[in-house]
């Protein structure tokens, strides 16, 4: 008999959040479920890692298949406490989200839910974040279980490539009119600071701009067209066509080099 | 008579790190400079945000063609702060560091140096981060004086593409042999929890292993040749050659969802 897939569900919002309820309905139609997420909200964590303070792992709720444990850390403490000290396998699969507000284009740099699906991409395992465009606090996730399930269940029986990762996007609609696979979207964060009562104090917020608002293919047009984007990242975010060029700033550097060793 | 280049500094070990007074101290040299920098350790920030407290900025030191802010938040929110509150106009370069300890390899995805980078990039300026591989606290930065501003003069002549920046890592050596232009190397954190006196609490810790030591042109090789290696990022991590691939996974998508609609 085949062994069930053992799917590691994380998330920013919390363990106890409604996006990552969600999610682990989704999963458990797919395998068997071991949830490791935060003991509360860990928005804009990113890939932040807990190195100075100790991490605390707490058994939450276990039942047949699922297997719910919160963490004092970030996202990505959750993926590297569940890969080395909960699971009793290398998971077949790392799904984080479905995060409470959308993780487009450059957004995702700040998203503690894409976070841990780095981490799970750098443990070699095939990893997807969800996302939902929303600003409110309870949502109907109704119209995504299917797509969310979907799409893991692809990533289950298809695999990724060696260090890509899916970064999955919902605009807030009653229908999912379909999925795009998309890149990027250019975009801005201004306006980044409210004054408070104190001088020199401030709190972020933002607006956010879409530099390219008419081009489709990119996650924030399917989304502004009721569509799901679907967008595969890469590990290694080295920029390869740029590597001739700065041939010029080695030979720079070296011919200092040289004249230093005379 | 033309402007002086506005150069930005942070980092992520604290605005009076000994790392980030040797960036002072070379840039000085090429304009005028504002620091804006965390007031202690951010190791782990990676592109981390403080979105729920207010964040505090400080003026600690003034002098001419120098000023020095610490700020309570991460190294991203020293980047927004000096962009929206304390320079007079964009600046021309934001350099972060230099890290006590390298970014190379998938390190740089948890790094709060690289955050500031990345953060400068989003916001359309050329940015640079260094890191020197080291495990002491205190360093002798004199080798790599020369190589950091030659790099940084580089780029404030040349620029550098839109939404690409620079991952600078020195080698701890007493005299740098060159630098070479580099990818990033594939590599694997392990071993990361240590027990504590504690059941449940862990303290992070690692080992990490570069995953292909005898590959020539990536930053791991780079550094064990006692060489520098700089490796351009691209802000946009799209994996454009699996968006083709990932069709089918549309057209399961849509095949539903035009089922749904019947």
């Amino acid at each position: 008999m085949q062994k069930q897939p053992l799917i590691l569900i994380t998330n920013d919002d919390g363990w106890d959040a409604q996006g990552i309820s969600v999610l682990i309905e989704c999963m458990q139609k797919l395998g068997q479920v071991i949830v490791v997420a935060p003991n509360g909200a860990r928005s804009g964590a990113a890939c932040s890692i807990t190195p100075l303070t100790p991490v605390t792992l707490k058994l939450e709720e276990e039942e047949e298949n699922l297997l719910v444990y919160s963490c004092s850390g970030t996202p990505v403490d959750c993926v590297k406490l569940a890969v080395e000290k909960v699971v009793p396998r290398m998971p077949d699969l790392v799904v984080s989200g479905i995060n409470h507000g959308d993780n487009a284009s450059i957004s995702l740099h700040y998203s503690g839910t894409l976070g841990a699906v780095l981490e799970g991409c750098m443990k070699g395992i095939p990893s997807i974040g969800y996302s939902l465009r929303t600003r409110k606090q309870e949502c109907d996730f109704q119209p995504y279980l299917r797509a969310t399930e979907t799409i893991a269940d692809y990533v289950l029986k298809n695999g990724l490539p060696q260090d890509v990762c899916l970064n999955v996007n919902f605009p807030e609609v009653p229908a999912l009119k379909g999925i795009s696979i998309c890149r990027m979207a250019r975009g801005i964060w201004q306006s980044e600071w409210k004054d408070t009562d104190v001088p020199g104090v401030y709190k972020l917020t933002g607006t956010f701009t879409n530099l390219e608002p008419e081009v489709e293919g990119t996650d924030y047009w399917a989304l502004d067209h009721d569509l799901a984007s679907i967008t595969p990242l890469n590990l290694d975010m080295t920029c390869y066509p740029f590597l001739d060029t700065l041939e010029s700033l080695q030979n720079e550097v070296l011919s200092y080099s040289r004249r230093g060793q005379r």
